[in-house]
């Protein structure tokens, strides 16, 4: 029985893990739950798994949970400090960090330190910080097992391979805006770009898939997950979502992982790695997908992609900033503050503007995310 | 450094095996050629890859070898026996079958006997025996590394995985005669058949594929090869050749095998398992192939496919007599003495007729197959 974590239970990756565990119940165990300020669905979580904890982040709504708990045996705690002391349990196995964005980067420290697996839905940890989180998981002989489908595609198709990558493809959706002219994109809300054709997802993602810049930040975390240097990374649109990426290697041969677009699979994946279990989600069949079709991605309409290589190639803080400046904007456009446009346009000045270091510590990433954030709000 | 006996190192599998040979002489060494009757590039072969031992099947040839080798230390040998002798010599690591036909089954006994790996690269072998064949490869720890594109990457696609498989799916381009109706079929030649959209092949296996009798016998490889119930193997046409086949595991997860349409990449595979090395075979590049498209097999009009399911349905020595029936009609359609439907008719009535033996042993096989020669002879 393995004992998991879940930071961030009420999002859509975390209700999707529930969903694996509770049709897994020998095998899985539901022992922390931890959201941001969904209380309802929270409570009704913890009284459906019983897990020995649970934290609410937004400490403004700890009484609410505890009474809401207080005939049972679960413990609630509030706060973000609370989220690293979660995922130090002894008895945990795995942490799934499915909170959205910089906010996962110090509860997946913490558990790392515990010498817990992480199952990491949260790529915004290895953009802002792949060099320190992926030197720690090694000291720390920790398993990080990728769920983004992308880089679990990867992962899956690595298995057993000795051989050196020669390249990986991560595949692109293109989002809803594929196709679409810089004057098209002037014009869209963000009603709009939250229709995602193949994935239901969290909003912040969803923005991310519309702006490319999703996969620009897949990009980065792929670099330090696989290990590659920026040239061995290639993106291809793939507008049906069915291959979920490709790995060539030195002899030329590629390896696709691919199927339905479903979260769960990734997800159980690396619940159950290296080893698969059956689950009853819904086949692939190629008679639904008579052709898969590939383009290249549009970088010069849809610049956040090329932004992000350029991040990956600067190095130091560069992809601390991006990540910061793109929480930031991508906030204001769910806010109807800004336009689509603007967001690459913040971004970029972000990346000219705010301080770099060449070599940064911990420290440097919370003053880079801070300075980013501040700075980014002013050009709003 | 690897020591590989090819037999039929004049064929198209044998002289791509050979390129990768000469193009990595640190690892691997050309120690046994043979062939059936092509002296003239046997001989070539030899003076180049200067091997041990070189074997032509056909006898009446033997002193026209043994005389243009008579100023080296290479050893002539000549005859069919000839082939189970060669590929039991002592320092010898891998045997590649990539003769035609029955004619593949003694000397791929004879090695695995003899605790050679195979590079299986003559599918018939396991149509015919599979049951003994890989009973045999456990019982001497051999491995049987196929070379068969869709087996390859089939293979390639299991390594590492230890869960169970829910099913595979090898690709079928389709042949040249993809699309066409009964009607067209009455009328194609040879020649027509030999066209192979993908695929530069020996004359036997592109009728095979023009036939679909090629993705059929596949079919039953792929039971063997892979451990699975007829009903786990599914066929898909994917008219670029680009997929080369795919799994799928209990999870609903399934990993594919693509890249170009190259040869040299199995054997090499084969020739490394389980490393990969450095080759210079050019990459796939999806700018070239924007779409890939996939259909169901029309084995309406290509009944050889559906042929081949019923004989390993039915089991026994069924497979045996639809190869040996399968090589006649082939044979005698390349000397256009039947016309192309006829060949399934052929092999139906072979089916129906020839004695069924439900647990055969191998000298069952042998007089299935001389059995159904005969029978096939008559009806042609």
């Amino acid at each position: 029985m393995k004992h998991i974590a879940i930071l961030g239970s009420t999002g859509s990756i975390g209700t999707q893990a529930l969903d694996v565990i509770k049709a897994n119940p020998t095998l899985f165990k539901a022992a922390v739950l931890t959201a941001q300020s969904n209380v309802a669905l929270l409570v009704s979580q913890a009284l459906l798994f019983q897990p020995q904890l649970v934290v609410i982040a937004d400490e403004s709504k700890y009484q609410e949970v505890k009474q809401a708990l207080a005939h049972t045996n679960i413990e609630v705690k509030a706060g973000r400090e609370a989220l690293c002391e979660a995922v130090v349990l002894p008895h945990l196995d795995v942490v799934l960090t499915a909170l959205v964005g910089f906010a996962g980067l110090r509860p997946t420290i913490a558990a790392i330190k515990a010498k817990k697996d992480i199952a990491l839905a949260n790529k915004e940890t290895m953009v802002v910080a792949g060099d320190l989180v992926t030197a720690l998981a090694k000291e720390n002989d920790v398993k990080i097992l990728p769920v983004d489908s992308e880089h679990s595609a990867i992962f899956q198709c690595l298995v057993g391979e000795q051989a050196p990558i020669e390249k990986i493809y991560l595949t692109a959706s293109g989002g809803p805006f594929r196709g679409k002219t810089k004057a098209d994109l002037a014009q869209v809300s963000f009603k709009e770009a939250l229709k995602h054709p193949n994935w239901v997802m969290g909003a912040k993602i969803t923005i991310d898939s519309a702006s490319l810049m999703n996969k620009g930040l897949e990009v980065i975390e792929a670099k330090w997950l696989f290990n590659l240097a920026v040239e061995q990374i290639d993106v291809i649109v793939h507008p049906q979502s069915i291959i979920h990426s490709i790995v060539q290697f030195q002899d030329g041969s590629m390896k696709a992982q691919m199927g339905l677009p479903d979260m769960k699979l990734p997800i159980q994946y690396a619940f159950t790695y290296p080893d698969r279990i059956v689950s009853d989600f819904p086949r692939f069949n190629f008679m639904d997908y008579p052709s898969l079709s590939f383009e290249q991605a549009d970088i010069q309409t849809f610049r956040n992609l090329a932004l992000a290589y350029d991040a990956l190639k600067k190095g130091g803080n560069m992809s601390c900033i991006i990540n910061a400046a793109n929480e930031v904007v991508v906030a204001a456009f769910l806010k109807e503050r800004i336009g689509f446009l603007q967001m690459s346009d913040i971004i970029e000045r972000c990346m000219d503007r705010v301080s770099f270091v060449e070599n940064p510590i911990l420290e440097d990433y919370f003053e880079t995310d801070k300075q980013t954030r501040i700075f980014a709000e002013e050009l709003i």
